[in-house]
């Protein structure tokens, strides 16, 4: 919970200083809601709540039960709530519109390791702008986001109309997963075994001869984007992603980002909704999925009745940049500990308690074990909850004036003046 | 959405000061858990989750339906998941157990204003003590939120064994719930209509003349303590009570603690499941009823097979809290705007954008207009986000190396050189 509100914490700053305002939407959505938006998979995915009240009151047995019974259910993703929450307050929001959501949502998945029934999604999106600065702003916001957390990653950028012009210079604009596809896998099969499998797919040897040159592009970006405006100087739609492309890397230069950013053409993430940039985010350090993803949609409120509203949004993986900080070993100390001392209680209250309240005024988290026990059990309290430092007053303390306050880590003990405040702040680290 | 944050953040950095560690719980709990917790009506308001997969599948047509194909149901507050949390994680916990929560709860009410389906609950609890000082603790912890927040309040404090004490020398054990409204309602109906009521209710006469120093009482805390002490002598656990009561004002005396507490022996809430200290906070400057309240229960996790785990702990009212400091204008200015700054788009990008980077770099939020639009569309964006600041840097402003910056409620406009970052921090108060 500390290791997640840690990342969350991060990310959230980090959206607020590009100006980005959090909203939440309710757990419940009607079913008419989510229903058909998640693929049939998905419909079977909804957990559905049972009406209030009698819920089979007046249902007709000659119909389908469910639909009957329950009009509600847990949201399974933040965008489509988003998407009817925009469409609903479309007189209210001021477009361009900048919001960011951190909210569980629940999937009747099998649990398994690693999968849960409720998690956390977190999602920023920017809606009511066609401008390349909102996916410059995206990729900015990735930069400062794993810089603050402390990962190295790299941005891969594709254009779902690159993919189309490619599709369309090979006369199959039909085929643009197939193409996206055998891209992906020149890695692990290798040119030729590619281009057998686009022949398999139906392509052309002429297509596949023409694809050959996008299949081992290299060098730098603008290389990259060079190599294809070449190639695609006959597909309009084309040249508007490559156009996209272009202008997006001039904004990363501009904006001064350190983050390596590369079109990778092979990124065929949520190929079905996006239709412009799309991007993924890899850890470089340690061995795992994307860790943030996203895209541009032009249509995402188009199925609620707000048309020609275009959209670009990324989200933040949680649960898998908790695995990386955890694997990396890159969360700060001391998160887990709610505390920085405890004092044992001896009894002298009436001593400790004003110390106590002088220093979390000062800024430290400070406790006092309730209970006069004996000074193991206290000892094992501060080492169990990860307290790193303890001070024992009894008697002789509270008669001198004195605060003993012992490392737990070192068995450094230093004894304090109750008054010098910041002595004791600097020992335990909460200047 | 902000102003919660900003309640929220305040209570949790206070939370954290006394050493208690945020937990969730998932929204969905077993109904076994939940069902017979809240009362009749309390069953009736538990939203139910259609089991996965074929809910009806092997269904019992003789028997209820509803309990057949609903296994999960949302929690309808915290106290509960909190106890069945404490029982199945026994073995990990370092007790004494110091825990906040702050997470939606669901209720079926009809929606009307002021009441909502779904809604926030925030509980600070601490389980495996009976010392005082948690008692303690929590008005602390009162008393710091409600001075960050800047809201006056006054903390109501009974006792639950008090209240029995007076019902055993009264010879009615069994009317602690009369005595305690009869007591509720003196400043109401005045003393010789109380004193009728309890007649009406059954007490003798002698009885009623014994209460009345106890109706009548006034005076500070500890001569309240004082007079009741005479009167109960002959009751074991009364005398238990002002014990308790007694030693947790020595405590707050010992913690200097400035916000008014006082002894009110009308305060019943929860009266069913309290077993010693009941608290209520009242907003002092604001008519609304109490804003945060709480109290200790011996046996919260019994039901679930875990006895003798006192515990006590308060509820803050998110919602209440919202509209004491919406009434008393008590927000910081400028909450709701998520930006400090907004850079107009002329065009310039390649100027703008190493400026914004640089600002938000120390620690401003800053946006840029994403389309290069008509002045008043971007003048109107900022104006509708309640962003305070607006640059407009064209062509001579790019050529010249200045930023000229409006303060858009004053309508001062003042030219920076574009390195001047501390400057322009100052001006658009980010400093």
């Amino acid at each position: 919970m500390a290791e997640r509100n840690y990342i969350f914490d991060t990310i959230r700053s980090v959206f607020r200083s590009f100006g980005y305002s959090q909203i939440e939407t309710p757990a419940m959505e009607n079913l008419s809601t989510l229903l058909g938006k998640y693929g049939e998979e998905g419909d079977k995915l909804l957990f559905r709540i049972l009406n209030s009240g009698d819920a089979f009151a007046g249902v007709d047995e000659s119909k389908p039960l469910v639909s009957q019974i329950c009009e509600k259910g847990l949201r399974y993703d933040l965008t489509v709530p988003f998407a009817r929450y925009v469409v609903q307050h479309r007189d209210e929001i001021s477009f361009p519109f900048k919001r960011f959501q951190m909210q569980p949502v629940w999937r009747a998945d099998r649990p398994q390791k690693g999968r849960y029934r409720e998690f956390y999604q977190c999602d920023v999106d920017v809606i009511g702008s066609k401008s390349q600065l909102c996916e410059l702003e995206l990729v900015q916001i990735v930069d400062e986001v794993y810089r603050r957390l402390g990962i190295n990653v790299l941005v891969k950028i594709n254009n779902r109309k690159v993919l189309s012009g490619l599709a369309e210079i090979c006369g199959a604009p039909d085929k643009v997963v197939d193409i996206t596809v055998a891209i992906d896998k020149l890695d692990k099969i290798g040119l030729d075994a590619v281009k057998a499998e686009m022949l398999e797919k139906g392509l052309s040897a002429e297509a596949v001869a023409l694809l050959e040159p996008v299949l081992t592009l290299s060098g730098s970006n603008a290389e990259k984007i060079a190599v294809m405006r070449g190639l695609m100087s006959s597909s309009e739609i084309g040249l508007k992603g490559l156009d996209e492309l272009e202008e997006l890397f001039g904004f990363i230069a501009d904006a001064g980002i350190s983050t390596p950013c590369e079109i990778d053409l092979s990124l065929a993430r949520g190929l079905n909704y996006y239709t412009g940039a799309i991007f993924e985010v890899k850890a470089l350090d340690w061995e795992i999925g994307s860790i943030s993803g996203g895209g541009r949609y032009d249509n995402l409120t188009g199925i609620f009745g707000l048309a020609d509203m275009s959209g670009v949004g990324i989200s933040f993986g949680a649960d898998r940049i908790y695995d990386v900080l955890k694997g990396l070993d890159k969360f700060p100390a001391g998160l887990g500990s709610a505390s920085r001392l405890l004092f044992a209680n001896m009894g002298e209250t009436a001593y400790v308690l004003p110390i106590a309240s002088a220093l979390r005024a000062a800024g430290a988290s400070v406790e006092i074990y309730p209970d006069v026990s004996k000074l193991k059990k206290q000892f094992d309290y501060a080492d169990r909850k990860g307290i790193p430092f303890l001070s024992v007053c009894g008697e002789t303390e509270a008669a001198s004036g004195q605060v003993q306050i012992k490392n737990l880590a070192t068995g450094e003990q230093v004894s304090f003046s109750k008054d010098d405040l910041p002595g004791i702040l600097a020992f335990i680290g909460e200047n």
